[in-house]
């Protein structure tokens, strides 16, 4: 099950998507039907609200497709446009990337995490501003991002999968200089319009296996980056165990997984992203995330 | 003129102090004389509110002392208890703290910024968790925190200062062991509970010169930090400047500006808190922030 947020004739709606490329619009159903409904994916996801089920007995209540839309009819925003704090990211969690960006000395023994703020946040097909007074190492990250969906402190190893709602794709748009400048990654990671999020999250229930996803990141057509998330250096569970001693993970917080080798500050030499570049995340079993860097 | 978050007989509302020691419910005012008011001192300064002027238009009101409570009845929140975003961290903006932290090659030649989550955030005399099953290097850090007023990308130093709405004080607590190995600061900076903030959101015609006051840390009435802000190496409007360039700065926001040296991984040897200890901050013009560590 994928869910998405979307907008369509202005009024903003949850969606499932249906195949590829029809959604439906369970929000104008609820109203319609008298279905209690909560009015953003964030809201859902943080009430703990039987998401699934509701889904499921809206889409029964569906009738002559009246509230089945063309994806190409609806406008798709970030699946949650405005997360409640910060996006966590994990740095550095494939080695191979580690190392492409410096050297073996680079590899983390514990895991490492910086955060992007909410006002970064784009949907699918957004535009990515190219900042380029401000930056001129805009760079691409693909990765898988994980929906939390219970909130808890101090989540084990063996608990973690329960507190996980779903999955969706992020790109970790970074400005490379700000980011070596800054030494801290927040404001080389936080440039407006440089965390694209969606197309959908997928719900866990439709990814029995997290930890073995391709991920392909293509600029322009050209594969850049082609890993596996069976690579990552920290797995999920351990993810959730290291940011929830202590500090409580919510419903609704988004966790970016970290990013393959294959960035553009990686290659030799460095090419960084311009105006009319497009960026195409794919990951298996989630789908693909596409933006275009417009000046 | 200075702002509260509190609760009274488990009502929550905004208040203005009147004198140290009392504070008039703005928000009881509000609604028994039904002028329209906002549910929140963040949604005030998220709106735009003409906060000032119906604050004193709500004072002036007030009859018989009715909605006028003595501190010692209500319980203080933090100002903004739960932030819409993580809490910005400017690090090492004071010359002899970012030495005190490494040597001189740790003051930085760029601006340096972090973040706490806003699951940190607790209130004046509410218990920080002494996290002793996590980290044993539990630190204090005293800041002046800004309050963004005006939302605002690209701000320049010039208008920087139209769009601080006030200011409060933070208390930066830091598990060092954490803060070292994960090199990235977050998860060091962000347990539960180790963002003390208040006890109040000064208003900024009230401060006429913040970048002249005194700001004292004591540790059980020991005087461990006693800095001013006119040591700071990036000034106010030149951390609007910076963080606003490309990443919008919105009303709401909030800035801890750094702390200055005397915290207690300078000392020699270190010395760290543990449960009992009591931390009191207090800046000129802005007030006391205490609180003390809890099991």
């Amino acid at each position: 099950m994928k869910f998405v947020t979307a907008v369509r004739n202005e009024q903003r709606f949850i969606g499932m998507v249906k195949e590829e490329d029809q959604v439906i619009d369970l929000s104008s159903l609820a109203d319609i039907k008298s279905v209690d409904f909560p009015a953003t994916l964030h809201e859902a996801i943080t009430l703990g609200f039987d998401f699934l089920g509701r889904a499921e007995e809206l889409v029964s209540l569906e009738e002559a497709g009246k509230h089945t839309y063309l994806m190409s009819e609806v406008k798709l925003l970030a699946p949650i446009p405005r997360p409640g704090k910060n996006v966590f990211c994990i740095g550095k969690n494939y080695r191979d990337h580690a190392i492409e960006m410096g050297s073996e000395a680079d590899i983390p023994e514990d895991i490492m995490v910086f955060s992007k703020t909410p006002t970064s946040v784009i949907g699918h097909k957004e535009g990515i501003p190219s900042h380029s007074s401000i930056t001129n190492q805009l760079d691409y990250e693909g990765e898988l991002a994980i929906i939390i969906g219970k909130t808890g402190t101090g989540i084990t190893k063996d608990e973690a999968m329960n507190h996980v709602f779903g999955y969706t794709i992020i790109n970790d748009i970074t400005a490379r200089d700000l980011q070596q400048k800054h030494k801290q990654f927040l404001l080389g990671k936080s440039l407006n319009g440089t965390c694209p999020m969606g197309p959908w999250i997928v719900h866990h229930s439709a990814v029995p296996n997290p930890e073995n996803l391709r991920i392909v990141t293509k600029v322009n057509g050209e594969v850049r980056q082609n890993g596996n998330t069976s690579d990552f250096i920290f797995d999920i569970p351990t993810m959730i165990e290291e940011l929830s001693k202590g500090m409580t993970l919510e419903a609704g917080d988004i966790i970016a997984t970290g990013t393959p080798a294959g960035v553009g500050k990686g290659m030799k030499p460095p090419v960084f992203l311009k105006a009319g570049d497009r960026v195409e995340i794919t990951i298996e079993g989630i789908g693909t995330l596409r933006n275009e860097i417009v000046e």
